[in-house]
């Protein structure tokens, strides 16, 4: 047994499929985003523009969530020193549960290190604790979506995306007595579509059905109050169970479900990736219940991002640019081929100062590699016309076609 | 199907077994550890003194590290903004990666979001990448270590713990060219032994297979710079991987691994819990690279640490109290009733302002419930007195055991 030669093997594989990832080495500048430091590939520190993060609104940046997390690092230190149960349980956690809670309407909230592992332990948990659980997953659902579901051990049905007829279809298959979930995301991230939320709704309550939506794209984004797609739609209150993320429009780090009191208390008593692990940093949870209060009553960083993604599609569309179908703020540009997309992610980034990560397999299925743009409420209508007369250049470049 | 019942079956379970977890809501005082406030059961806050945490040796409230923090809140703001390969990969966590790798002299180290994540992405994705892999694993190893061998979907064989006959056993017994891994770790957190580690590198040797080591509780805390077990006992060069934590001796959040230059990369590549996540904020990768940095250097923590767990259970044994065998920093105080335990905690809180939090099942076997005391360099003496007084008292009223 060659442990290092599967090793190698493994990475070669990467290398020779042109997915091999390299990441780049930025720091942000506070106060000044999207401008960057770039340390890949030079001598000290370069400015950059950032167009790929997930910090939609630049709430990472916002002065309120700087002040609370300074004033927390000066009041309680830095860890939470334990998990929840033993030692890791503050004030500070509860407030923004509650907090949580009130923003999807719903009777309990509860965090999570990460959305990864609230999806990952929440799916497994639940799929554990319902003897002979049916599992009904949209098949372009994200990976950690798809690890709670295996980690559940369960019987899972994909339904082809998006599409309430096969979702039907499937449902009507499965034994009538039997526990079922539908397991869901209101924004699909990479692809920039929306799922049809109330009539997967009504599918659940004909077939008696739980649900489980990932807004982790959508929340502080969508809605009056930044309660997500569900919010936007009116229905948050037909859905069992609304995850969401700190790390994305809220600009921190960290993850939850929102839900009923008895179902919320369920997960908290039995998954092991919520009870097995130290509680999110103080400093982090105090800068998300800053973040997540100040866009339930503002509503300017949403819509200067949604003018933002409607003025950058505009703009490459009549560059003739490959836009992909989007009606959400992501704005995805098609380029069809691992090395190629890699390749115009370079020259951006060397050339132009343009920061704008390659989108490869597993991220994506093959053939859609594609380059992944989030303008957000900060980058300015000059950046987008530099940002779209570099690409026109490169497209020419390396002779790849534009629309007429 | 009545889902609501399953449910609060599930939470009725706990009630009627005992060990339902009612989280204690407090707020540690910066610069001023083990004191701290509770809000439970009062009206508005009460000093109290946290005796469970594991922030060992107080680092998460180091001026270093807290002035580490609020420079990088300062200048890159809040979250990452996305993950290691979107966005979110700065300049601190290559810093980290690179100060953590030396520490166990390793060629590199790869941070994760928490120490669970860890322990479940790396066993998880090395199983499924060595085909027909045998993981032996110690039979009290970790949830998150379980949680990865199960996702692996390989073969696994439990070993009794720290036992290396049995493990040599279940090693001759496998096919001699499978692929094998020995899973364990350093110091077992509720009981507070050691594993024979030179000895398990040894059959690893013998029977040509991989080691996985998880040293979360014992990274900062042993070795001459904080290394572990693995460095106290000259051993780090011959543990394939070794697994630590920066929520606990380095007094923040996260976890991460040290190996070869190609594991590593292999677990950056292909572990879905590393790359579909957001990344390690900043501001607590700063804080743990502060905290790192100072344990390389300064003992005086660790000396204080050991010099306080030796002298409450000297106190302790003195006082005739149950004392579990521990080797280590953790002083496990035996109760071996879920109810009975809850309740100890209960009247400590109360009456003494004493912070422990039971340990009841699925933590320790049932039978095995107990208290579990983590003193550290900024406990006094006073405070042990204190603690060993109010237990005597405690145990005399519930009519327990006391030894001569």
């Amino acid at each position: 047994m060659d442990y290092n030669r599967i090793f190698q093997d493994a990475i070669d594989r990467l290398h020779a499929e042109g997915r091999y990832r390299v990441f780049i080495d930025i720091l942000r500048n506070r106060g000044n985003y999207p401008n960057a430091r770039c340390f890949a590939g030079h001598n000290g520190a370069r400015p950059i523009t950032v167009w790929c993060s997930n910090d939609y609104l630049g709430m990472g940046q916002h002065p309120d969530v700087i002040a609370a997390m300074e004033e927390t690092l000066r009041d309680v230190g830095a860890g939470s020193g334990g998990t929840r149960n033993i030692g890791g349980n503050t004030h500070y956690h509860l407030e923004l549960e509650n907090e949580l809670a009130e923003l999807h309407g719903k009777e309990a909230a509860l965090l999570f290190t990460s959305g990864y592992i609230s999806n990952e332990a929440t799916l497994s948990t639940l799929g554990k604790l319902l003897p002979g659980c049916i599992v009904f997953s949209d098949e372009l659902n994200h990976a950690s979506m798809i690890a709670g579901i295996r980690g559940a051990g369960c019987e899972k049905r994909v339904f082809r995306h998006n599409d309430l007829e096969h979702l039907e279809e499937l449902l009507a298959e499965a034994p009538r007595d039997a526990a079922k979930l539908i397991a869901f995301e209101s924004v699909y991230s990479m692809d920039g579509d929306i799922a049809p939320i109330a009539e997967i709704c009504d599918l659940a309550d004909k077939y008696n059905a739980l649900t489980y939506l990932d807004e982790v794209h959508a929340v502080g984004m969508y809605g009056d109050h930044g309660g997500g797609i569900s919010e936007r739609d009116g229905v948050a209150h037909r859905l069992t169970i609304i995850e969401g993320t700190l790390a994305k429009a809220f600009g921190i780090m960290g993850g939850y479900i929102a839900a009923s009191k008895t179902l919320t208390d369920v997960i908290r008593s039995y998954a092991p990736g919520f009870i097995f692990t130290t509680s999110l940093a103080p400093v982090l949870v105090a800068g998300a219940l800053a973040s997540v209060r100040h866009l339930k009553s503002s509503s300017v960083e949403r819509e200067g991002q949604q003018a933002a993604a409607e003025m950058l599609k505009t703009k490459m569309r009549g560059a003739g640019l490959p836009v992909m179908p989007s009606t959400t703020h992501i704005v995805p540009l098609l380029v069809g081929d691992p090395a190629k997309c890699k390749k115009i992610s370079d020259i951006l980034l060397i050339e132009y100062g343009v920061y704008v990560q390659p989108i490869n397999y597993p991220t994506v299925p093959r053939g859609t590699e594609r380059l992944r743009f989030t303008p957000g409420p900060n980058h300015s209508e000059a950046m987008m016309d530099d940002l779209v007369r570099a690409l026109v250049e490169i497209w020419d470049r390396l002779e790849m076609r534009i629309a007429a």
